[in-house]
């Protein structure tokens, strides 16, 4: 019988778990250290909610769930859309922003919420992808000033300390608004804005070149994508004391900026953090990130070790008001938990003790021994001798077992030892 | 907008989400100590090995899942069963043994196995229970002696000393082989056995007189029923050395019956373990325990505060076999999680300092502050200075915040104060 996970699914095994319950405690220490705090909503949302069109391309790989009490056989040419009621959830920014709807008025203001969660995409079956993973975020809600930014990020650099990933983490902050500035001054229709951030986000996959072809191809006049890209690029590098001046200077404006202090703001806090941690930060103008609801700063977190980025997140002052009916500020932070933990190769070491007992020996004697031992906090495994000695010791050490303590009948006082690895 | 979860499904709030980590922390610290290691397996599975007959009523409630890919609208006629691929758990017992199969290789033999995690249930929404819960699962695979059973008692017992529900646990206990052997000698075919087991699970309920009519009703034999009540009723009140003997009395037979020395080791560790812990212990043989799967001994721990069982498990020896096609003995116990979590009134305490900073004092040295208090390990939350002083103290406190460090221009050393509650 195939007892394999459901395709796209897995299983973990102990030593899997207890390297992300390792990792998840550490996470969570740091948050709550900042004064998040944990909520949890249920894993089953209404799929009119889950479709209402701020997930993005994510609500075409929601698993939906059939209604109660259908008829069997479904009437002739049911809709699928009249089968089903539910949706899993596939990410966790969405229930936030409804429980924050049903629950503010019971939730101090501002609220700091730590997610943590399994959520569900109806992928293409692909290595290392899975079709239920964990999502780990926190949440600045009621918030309006950087604030929010600066902590999120000085939380986040930290927590990604705390797990043990080696060093080496890069912060890299734009915003939304300054993009949007950008494309304003360099001549670009606000209707092309959308295309052009699309283009200009796959930078990395396609370098410069190909962001101008693709834009080209797309239609977008070359002037202008040009006079875009040059204030791009001599936006790279800027030292936190260069970046207003720097800005201000890239979008030539009779109008105030507000977003340009903001930025100055957090990037002279990252500066600093910079001075006492191992952390490197950088203003990057090309960074764009996919979510439409972004309305303000938006930052990444990159690591020497992985590809693609370990953290993201940005602010979103217009995506409560959906649900609420007026608008609440808010930012947020996710932690690739599922990379985080593919990159980290030291596993969590255990401790423990094999209470094995000769068949001569009462069992209430072995219960007795790992009570003890249990007593002052020790782990103890009850075990029956069976087999070959030899044998049997070398599936002890197998299984993780450090020391041991064989009972035989007779001898009163049995001695603990270490089990050779 | 309606910002409620999904009919039957619920919120949970930062203080309910601190109770129930306090409790899985708890539960978590003493299950690790007996060696039995987390485990996890996804929320979704393959609807053919939902629908296998293990889950029993179970079984009727599961929350299936449309299969991705879909053609809309879905063709004339098309039963409800060819839309759908997957369902949601709806135990963690059926998970386990498939986990089992799929992975007994990389286990240690015998295996004790921890599961903590929501299972889902299309009941009809009902005060209290709801569609979305979490089960807690101890299982100890691989041991076919007593040893399981009483680990298992021991440990759950002491995970709810752990969690501070009040002492006064009573464990009842019993042996579905013994429950077969009374049925037998009573003059019970074996055919009527289910009915009559079925009957005497509604003792609780509906009492002794209920359960004669019912099982009359039933058209069981009224002989050879009163015969078997009879001899359930002559067994009650028996202390530990008692036991043996009065179990072999009321089961007449010329062969040797191997499951009364089994319960006499057990209630004579129970017994021992009475001693030294606030613990009381009955062979009580009324227990039924609905599931079908049970081969051996059962166990429920009930309590004072709590009008149904906390805990209740027992061992299923012919259950992994299903999956595996060799069976392996297994025994198993559950804690009613969210019960208890329902019966501890008193929520875990928060400590928090809320550095509070006048709108002219640098964000970065506000930042600065709660950093240094965050290094010694305590809790310390950021605030910009809004409003009246003396509302924004008020809300503070009530969002838990224990003590102040106000932040105002010019001064160099705030001075932490405690806020009053």
């Amino acid at each position: 019988m195939d007892n394999s996970p459901a395709r796209g699914t897995r299983d973990l095994l102990p030593s899997a778990v207890a390297l992300r319950d390792h990792v998840l405690a550490r996470i969570t220490e740091v948050y709550h250290r900042y004064g998040y705090q944990r909520i949890e909503t249920p894993a089953l949302e209404d799929l009119t909610r889950l479709t209402g069109g701020q997930g993005g391309e994510n609500e075409k790989l929601i698993y939906q769930v059939l209604r109660r009490g259908l008829p069997d056989p479904v009437a002739a040419d049911t809709p699928v859309a009249d089968l089903v009621d539910l949706g899993l959830r596939f990410d966790l920014t969405v229930p936030l922003t409804r429980f924050y709807g049903n629950n503010h008025a019971n939730l101090p203001l501002p609220f700091r919420s730590f997610q943590f969660g399994p959520v569900w995409r109806a992928e293409r079956p692909q290595k290392g992808r899975y079709r239920q993973f964990n999502q780990c975020d926190i949440d600045l809600v009621g918030e309006p000033s950087v604030l929010a930014e600066v902590e999120l990020i000085e939380a986040t650099t930290e927590a990604l300390a705390a797990v043990g990933l080696p060093g080496g983490a890069t912060v890299r902050l734009s915003d939304r608004r300054f993009l949007s500035a950008l494309a304003a001054a360099s001549g670009l229709d606000e209707s092309l804005w959308s295309t052009f951030f699309i283009g200009l986000d796959k930078l990395d996959k396609i370098g410069w070149d190909g962001v101008r072809t693709e834009l080209a191809e797309r239609g977008l006049p070359t002037e202008a994508v040009k006079s875009a890209l040059d204030r791009i690029q001599s936006l790279t590098g800027l030292s936190a004391d260069k970046v207003a001046d720097a800005l201000a200077n890239a979008l030539p404006s009779t109008e105030p900026q507000p977003f340009i202090e903001d930025l100055a703001t957090t990037v002279g806090c990252l500066d600093e953090l910079a001075r006492t941690r191992e952390l490197r930060w950088e203003f990057d103008p090309t960074l764009v990130r996919g979510m439409g609801y972004y309305t303000g700063q938006i930052f990444e977190i990159g690591h020497p070790a992985s590809r693609s980025s370990v953290a993201g997140g940005g602010r979103y002052d217009r995506l409560i008001g959906r649900s609420l009916g007026r608008d609440v500020p808010a930012c947020g932070f996710s932690i690739g938990f599922e990379r985080i933990v593919d990159l980290l190769a030291e596993r969590p070491s255990r401790e423990s003790v094999a209470v094995l007992f000769e068949s001569d020996v009462p069992l209430a004697r072995a219960l007795h021994v790992a009570r003890e031992l249990r007593a002052v906090g020790r782990t103890a495994e009850v075990l029956p001798r069976s087999g070959k000695i030899g044998a049997q010791l070398g599936r002890l050490t197998a299984a993780g077992h450090t020391s041991l303590v064989h009972l035989r009948s007779g001898e009163d006082q049995p001695q603990e030892r270490e089990l050779e690895r």
